[in-house]
C-alpha cells in the first residue's frame, strides 16, 4: 500500500469513523482504523463490533495510488498526527504487515500497526427496501427525543431511542420514565411491514454528529441491526432486544387546564428560578396559575428565593399549583422552535404536556414532583 | 441602602472582584461581596485574606442612589443571576442588615447576606513613590515568566515570581529549577531603593487577567504586600517571604554552538515530537545537530517513532545530541515574539538557553535531561 492524499481529504474521513473506535482492549485489533485501499479507493472502517462506521475515499479523490493493500493503525494519535503534518499532501507507505509510514517532505512518523488479518469481517448488508429521510429532517428526530432517554442501565431499553413505523407514520420516542419525547414524521412512501425497534443512545447520537446536511439518509433495517447510508458513509448500529413498553396510555388527551406562553420569557424564567435550586431538591422549582398570573419560585434555604412573574393566556378561572425538574423542563423547551407553547395541566400530580402552538408532530411530556 | 445600575457596569465590577473571594470557609464572611454605597459611589471589595481586590463605580455611573450602606452578598451564583436577570436596569434594595432583593420588573430575588460587621478592615495603602509601569509592558513581564514557576509546594519561594528592581533595571524572573524565564526591562524613573520581593504566581495570574490595556499601572510595594492600581481598581497581595535563591550563576555565558533557527519551523517540529512522547519518559525528545542539520526525534514503544529535519544556521563543525522536556521548550518559545530564535547550547548537560535574535531583555532557559 501506497499512497498520497489531500489532508484535508484523508482528515474528514477519518472524522467520520473515528467514533466508531472500540475504547475497550477485549478485540485489541478494533482499537485501530482499517485502510483498505483497492483501485476503487480508500476504505476506511472503525468498530467497537456494536457499532461499524466505514467511510469511503474515491479513487479519484486520491492524489496517486502507487499500490494498493491493507493495514489497521492505531487510532490513538492518529488524527493529531496528519494535522500537524506540515504540508497539504501527505504520503502514506506500509513498510511490512505491521509498520507504516505516514510523511512529508522533512516530517515523517513510523508508526507500528495491527494486524489486518485479525480484523472482524463486518458485514454492513443493504435491504432492498430502505427507508429514506432528509438529512435535517434525521437530525431533527434524534435531537428532539434523544435528550429524555435514561442513563441508567438498569433498564436498558430506556437507554435508546424507539423507532416505530406504521405505514407512512414514522415516530421517535424516549423516555427515561420521569419525561417522554416523542416526535413523529410522514414518510413519503409507506413500508409494507412496520417496525419497531430500539437503536442505542449513545450511538444515534453519534450518528446526529456525522448528518450535517439535508442529503439524504437511507434506513436499512434488519432484525438485530440497522444501517444508515449518508454520502459516502455507512453507519451501522446494533438493536437493542427486547420489547420497548407500550406508552401510549401515559399521555393524557383531556386537560383542564389549557396555557399559552411565550417561549422566550418562560425559558427564562425557569433558567432563572434554576439557578437558586441545591442540594436533594435540585433542580425543583414549583409553578402557579392563578388570575392568568404565572409565578414560578424556588427557595434554597442557605442562599434565599427567587420569584418570576409572567403574563400567561389561560381561562380566567385556571389554578393550579405545580412543582417540577426544571431541567426537564429547559430540555423540553428547547426543542421548540415556535414563539408560543402550550402547557397542559391536569392537576399537581398528572404529567405536564408541552407543545408547540401550531405544531401536532412534537410532543413533550413531563411529570410533576410531589413536595411538602 | 437602594440603588439601580445598569447592568453591563455592576457584571464588569464583580468580574474585576469575583477572584478576590475566598473559597474556603475559614472566614465565612470572605465568601461574600461587600457593597459599600457611599454618595461618592459603589466600592465592590473581595478578599481571601491574602489578596484583596477592589472595585470602584463612580457615583455618576450609577443611575440612581436612593440611600446608602453596606452589606456582604454572597458571591456564589451573583454573577449568574445578575447577568440571567432581563432588563438593562438592576435594582439593589437592603431589606435589613442580612437580605438583600435584586429585582427588575417581573424578577426578584431575595438573598441572604453575610454580616458586614464580621467583614475584616483591609487596609490597601498607598506608597508615596510607587513604581508606574505600562498595562501592557507589565502584562508581558508576567506572561513571558509566570509558567515557569514551580507547582510543587515543597519549595514555596518557587511557586512565585521574583521582582527585584535596582535602580532602572526591573527583572521578572521565575524557576521551578528544571527551567528558567527571566525578562527585564529599563524603569523611566530609578528606584531609591533597591526592590527584591516574590509575589504568589496564581494571585499574580489574576492580576494579568484583570490587566486588558495599557493604561498606567501603579506598583505600591511594602515589606509584606503589595498593592497594584489599575483603573478603578485595586489589586493586593502579600508577598511570599524568605529570600529567593540568587539563579545568577545558573545562567551560562559562554556557550560553544550557537544555531539560529525559523521560531514557527521548530515549535511545530518539537510539537509533532512531543506527540509520541508517554508514559514515564513523557515530554521528553531528542534532538541532534551535525553538518548544519538538526535531527528531532521521540520513540514511544508501543506506537512508532517520530523523526523530524531542519535547517539550522550555525557552525559546520557544530555537533550535539540532547534530550529535553519538550513541554518546557513549547513554553519557552511561546514566549518570544520574534520569527527568529537563538538556541545557545554547550554540551548535553549544560542548560539550552533560547533567546530572540534581537531582544536581549528576554532568556528562557531549561536543563537538558540525561537519557540512556
Amino acid at each position: 500500500m501506497k499512497f498520497t492524499i489531500d489532508k484535508t481529504i484523508i482528515l474528514e474521513n477519518l472524522n467520520n469513523v473515528i467514533k466508531g473506535v472500540s475504547t475497550k482492549n477485549v478485540i485489541p485489533v478494533l482499537n485501530g482504523i482499517k485502510f483498505d485501499l483497492t483501485n476503487q479507493g480508500l476504505s476506511l472502517t472503525a468498530s467497537d463490533s456494536e457499532l461499524t462506521i466505514n467511510s469511503f475515499i474515491e479513487a479519484k479523490e486520491i492524489a496517486t495510488i502507487e499500490s494498493t493493500g491493507t493495514i489497521v493503525i492505531q487510532s490513538k494519535f492518529i488524527l493529531d498526527i496528519i494535522r500537524k503534518l506540515p504540508s497539504d499532501l501527505i504520503h502514506f507507505e506500509m513498510i511490512d504487515r505491521l509498520k507504516i509510514r505516514i510523511y512529508t517532505e522533512n516530517a515523517q512518523y513510523n508508526l507500528n500497526c495491527l494486524d489486518a488479518n485479525d480484523y472482524p469481517n463486518l458485514k454492513m448488508d443493504e435491504h432492498k427496501e430502505p427507508i429514506v429521510l432528509n438529512g435535517e429532517v434525521l437530525k431533527s428526530l434524534i435531537n428532539q427525543t434523544v435528550f429524555a432517554i435514561s442513563t441508567q442501565e438498569l433498564r436498558p431499553l430506556f437507554t435508546g431511542i424507539n423507532i416505530t413505523i406504521m405505514g407512512d407514520l414514522l415516530i421517535f420516542l424516549a423516555t427515561d420514565s420521569y419525561r417522554l419525547a416523542k416526535k413523529n414524521i410522514k414518510l413519503s412512501t409507506p413500508v409494507s411491514t412496520d417496525v419497531n425497534i430500539v437503536i442505542p443512545g449513545k450511538n444515534i447520537l453519534e450518528l446526529e454528529k456525522i448528518i450535517v446536511d439535508d442529503e439524504l439518509v437511507e434506513m436499512h433495517i434488519f432484525n438485530n441491526k440497522v444501517l444508515f447510508k449518508y454520502k459516502n458513509i455507512k453507519f451501522q448500529t446494533n438493536l437493542l432486544s427486547g420489547t420497548y413498553p407500550n406508552t401510549s396510555n401515559l399521555i393524557p388527551t383531556e386537560f383542564g387546564i389549557i396555557a399559552k406562553l411565550n417561549k422566550a420569557d418562560f425559558t427564562a424564567s425557569v433558567d432563572r428560578a434554576a439557578l437558586l435550586t441545591q442540594g436533594k431538591d435540585k433542580n425543583i422549582i414549583k409553578m402557579k396559575i392563578e388570575n392568568k398570573e404565572m409565578v414560578i419560585n424556588s427557595y434554597a434555604s442557605e442562599i434565599g428565593k427567587v420569584e418570576e412573574k409572567l403574563e400567561v393566556d389561560t381561562d380566567p378561572s385556571a389554578m393550579i399549583d405545580i412543582s417540577f425538574n426544571s431541567k426537564y423542563m429547559l430540555e423540553a423547551l428547547r426543542t421548540i422552535r415556535e414563539e408560543e407553547i402550550l402547557l397542559l395541566l391536569t392537576n399537581d400530580v398528572k404529567p405536564i404536556v408541552i407543545k408547540s402552538v401550531t405544531d401536532e408532530s412534537l410532543i413533550q411530556l413531563i411529570l410533576p414532583i410531589k413536595t411538602y
